[in-house]
């Protein structure tokens, strides 16, 4: 850690951090500058040292020069991870497609999307039983008969099914059913949640919060592998900015980021990324050409009937044609 | 609802659009304009309908013409509500000032704080029992023993007590404890959170997720309303831009806009609006003389040494100043 | 135009509204809600119209129902444009490659870049030679010195040569030695520039300003076709948001959506649109997986001693790597 | 500056950076921490020292410790400026107020506008005559006949005249009618115009850029005072954010952190930095309470007629009660 002081910082207060500094049981260095000066901290930080020497008179900033995480960390890991489910596998050069429903709405919506993901060659399958929805007067899904038609669309299809908890009493409940516990972005800071994914032991996606900085997003996967659950991706789903013709900002450079820094794997949601379904397409090519180890597409057998999320729901003829396409890049990319 | 069709819809989608309209047992009125046709429909909505209607070919978008919440709506409750615990008052005139440590810490350490927010003039004493932490890291808090504290202060000073529950299976044990329940804004949007505190008939307050609109903070309100309780506090705490010279952007016109649209009070936190101790004074005493209906700052015996959010705690005479001076401004404002 | 009426508008305001939009030579129509009013308000608008209207007591928003720009539009020219410089072309089909240093710097820099350019088989040369500088203190540039090396290039290579032109009064002697005229991010709402380019009859790359909205930068275009000018090309380079790891946030979703908007050819620069060498590779495939019509990618024959953007430029071997991968996917999508 | 290298630097490379610091002119100290190396370089920073080091291989951020501006700087002058012309003070404790139209229309608005602004207390008149649109298709102001029009309205009621100027072009004849240049939003970056207010020693009032840093801004202050010109006012205006109730985002923070950073005058602007006239009073008197330095605000005979920002404008009635109720507070808090 690197503080840095106040141009008009006294000597006091500059050896009163130096100080404080050694009480955590580390090596502080004073470095004047010829404008201010600043104190190089070395060593493991522990619980409020950051915290503590920013609340110090005279101090300016502090500026980290190591990532707050750490077994999220490639530096900790430096081989990608892979995760396998079924027939599904995302990262370490493979590509898992995910495809299906916004809300599980009857056997029939669900099992003809699940045959038509299969169909396309995806290897995944979405659908959501429990609903978490901006207003309480919306659709809040179907709960355990969704989970229900979901474990059935495996067994008709051998898709893996991705499925949302959104709460820690449900945890056991959606483990019975699903393959991938999804934390949607508006929990990615229910550390509780977390907690409790990460006990579960099932594989996790993990969902970037609309406005979570990338260590925000790294920590809240910590709190999972903190539980000796290792079994998280990352899915990049959308920021927001102040783009509105866009629902959200799909920001692709998360990928090279994410890869560079974590060795899990990075799943794009360009349907939530962009929220309009002819966006969703060059969207969805554009991230396995940017290295994506995965994505996650709404589809649905008729999206103007559908009861949420059809306006960025794509027909299963779109999803066919997204699916052919993908490949190709993938392909040509693999050469 | 005014549905705007694209440019080059057919007239087959027309048709079909106004048709879906009145199948929700609505009015539609079809107005062809020089460019482009829109359809009004007239009368109230159901659950899917705006997420059905943007989904069908041809349409460009929606516009809304009334509030998607309703009983959070000045239209529906003209007068200002009065949120009243104890000595503390929000709303319809007067101003609630809550000030305390981040988190609880020590007896000593909460009991003074307590004693100089009385002494100040203050009427809710806030801290942190359940601290959700962006790290697994971090200092998690005091839990149950926290609260144990905050109940004795309240019996020395006879300030309300303001503390953050975090999860659905605490709510009874955060019920038994304190005056007033905080929803974090990580936990904007945890639904299930939302319910429970509305089932429980405790005051909330509700603090905006850093990226929420405004129609999403007033809908979470609606979630607790909604179990028939009525007592609600909507907090802002900053939202997040690509400012980095302080940890969110404070935008304090969202009083005048929520004041306008409901009745609820308006609480500010220039602590977490800004993050940093030296600017919280500014902002305090701007938010009164916005119009502000309270204020929630947090304060500490000795802020270099806080377990957490030093760098933004006031010190006791930092914290007396701005309660001098945000009143002399409310008084002058009175005149 | 639709003008929504706050739900308390008194029958005398709503008659107010309707006679303002007929003093326009409008047609407006009433619509009674169960909640509130709304007036669509049908034709052409001149001038000050919406402005006008949004001021009137009672009226609580306008919604626009049509495009603000008109010659940039889709709805006016239906078929893509093509923009071709020399052996540059863009749009409708084809891809146009341009590479090259930030700034032009010397003879034997530039030379070598144009080089590795061409012989990666770009068909465009980017290099300043006027540059606009966050600082008073930075290097601003050759100015004619790096004009004539740039035409040097063109005639050792073929090369369309790309370069920014800053002020109105340097529009005369830009296009001396320019094949096209880059108006800066800066300038992207410098109306008097943007005319003087408009009137040079060159055709211009129009970089999106980091804040602008769509329809701003749109208008911005519009300033440049109005006078007469139809050589424009859009470059989407990034905008502004909470994100730190990245200097600018690029959404590609501004390929698909300016394609439905606009004839224009859109370009994608994602050295600036990422800040970051190692990020430029991924972000340059996926644009043209997108559907990109052009890239515009910062290299340099010595990154580290480079005058200015040395972090994120490549080298010659990144760039022509990120050349072939780009031609790969190209290729794949075509087929 | 402190440059962080990767964890994974090679020695070589860690040297190389060290050498290069050197080859600067600086002292470069090497400090190995337990996870990776950082070298603080010491001493005064020339051209593109930031940009090279930033390039180098193995080097993965780099802190500044002293601002990139120096004039600006409070390091550099510790007391307030004081920005006087005519009536009108800004700065070191006293308090601006300019009021006026958005556009000049005719002699009798403005005439009837400047005397509202003297009755209510004002001291400065705003009003433009040379308008930046979004659209090429909106009034773009009376130019020359306007400026006039400011000139007689001064004679009349002796208040200082603000008024934008938009190109170097225009700088000589604003000058001969202005008291005051007002550098627009849109041309924070422009580094012509602002060395053209720079060399005409009027005094200017700088606007920040829609998404301009504080770094950014103070830059353009810089290139201004860099021309030997001290007379600058900061205008904060608003930022772009994802809120779209209001038309930007006014952040008040800027109040205290601009007053720690820089000892020029900070004026606000509630109407541009809402984009509602029923806004415009509380953010007004918020921003006198947190400290401005001076108020800039839009007002009209009859805002549902004006050319132009109608909808922020406030009335005779309106400014007149904002103004007291501003100077009530200025009262209160000067006790």
């Amino acid at each position: 850690m690197i503080v840095v002081m106040e141009q008009n910082a006294t000597e006091d207060q500059i050896q009163a951090v130096a100080a404080k500094v050694e009480s955590f049981g580390l090596k502080s260095t004073i470095i004047n500058g010829t404008e201010r000066t600043v104190i190089a901290a070395i060593g493991e930080k522990r619980g409020s040292f950051k915290e503590s020497i920013e609340s110090f008179p005279g101090v300016s900033a502090l500026t980290p020069i190591s990532a707050p995480y750490k077994m999220a960390s490639r530096e900790v890991r430096t081989e990608p991870s892979t995760i396998q489910v079924g027939s599904f596998t995302a990262g370490g050069g493979h590509v898992g497609y995910v495809g299906g429903p916004c809300s599980v709405e009857s056997e029939e919506q669900l099992i003809s999307s699940a045959r038509a993901v299969k169909a396309a060659g995806g290897t995944g399958l979405r659908g959501g039983a429990f609903k978490p929805r901006t207003s309480p007067y919306s659709f809040q899904g179907m709960k355990e008969e969704g989970l229900k038609l979901l474990a059935q669309a495996r067994e008709e299809t051998g898709l893996a099914v991705f499925t949302e908890v959104m709460a820690t009493e449900d945890v056991d409940l959606v483990c019975r059913y699903a393959d991938v516990l999804q934390v949607g972005a508006r929990n990615m800071q229910n550390y509780r949640l977390l907690e409790a994914v990460g006990k579960s032991g099932k594989p996790v996606l993990l969902k970037r919060g609309a406005s979570a900085t990338m260590d925000e997003f790294l920590l809240a996967a910590e709190y999972i592998l903190n539980e000796g659950n290792d079994q998280v991706m990352l899915c990049e789903r959308g920021i927001r900015t102040f783009e509105s013709h866009t629902r959200f900002t799909l920001p692709l450079a998360s990928i090279p980021y994410l890869h560079r820094r974590t060795h899990l794997p990075v799943i794009i949601d360009p349907s939530h990324g962009t929220g309009h379904t002819y966006m969703v397409h060059d969207l969805a090519v554009a991230a396995v050409a940017a290295g994506a180890d995965g994505l996650i597409i709404e589809m649905h057998p008729d999206p103007p009937n559908a009861q949420s999320d059809g306006y960025q729901s794509q027909t299963f003829e779109q999803f066919a044609e997204t699916m052919t396409r993908c490949q190709k890049v993938q392909r040509a990319l693999a050469e």
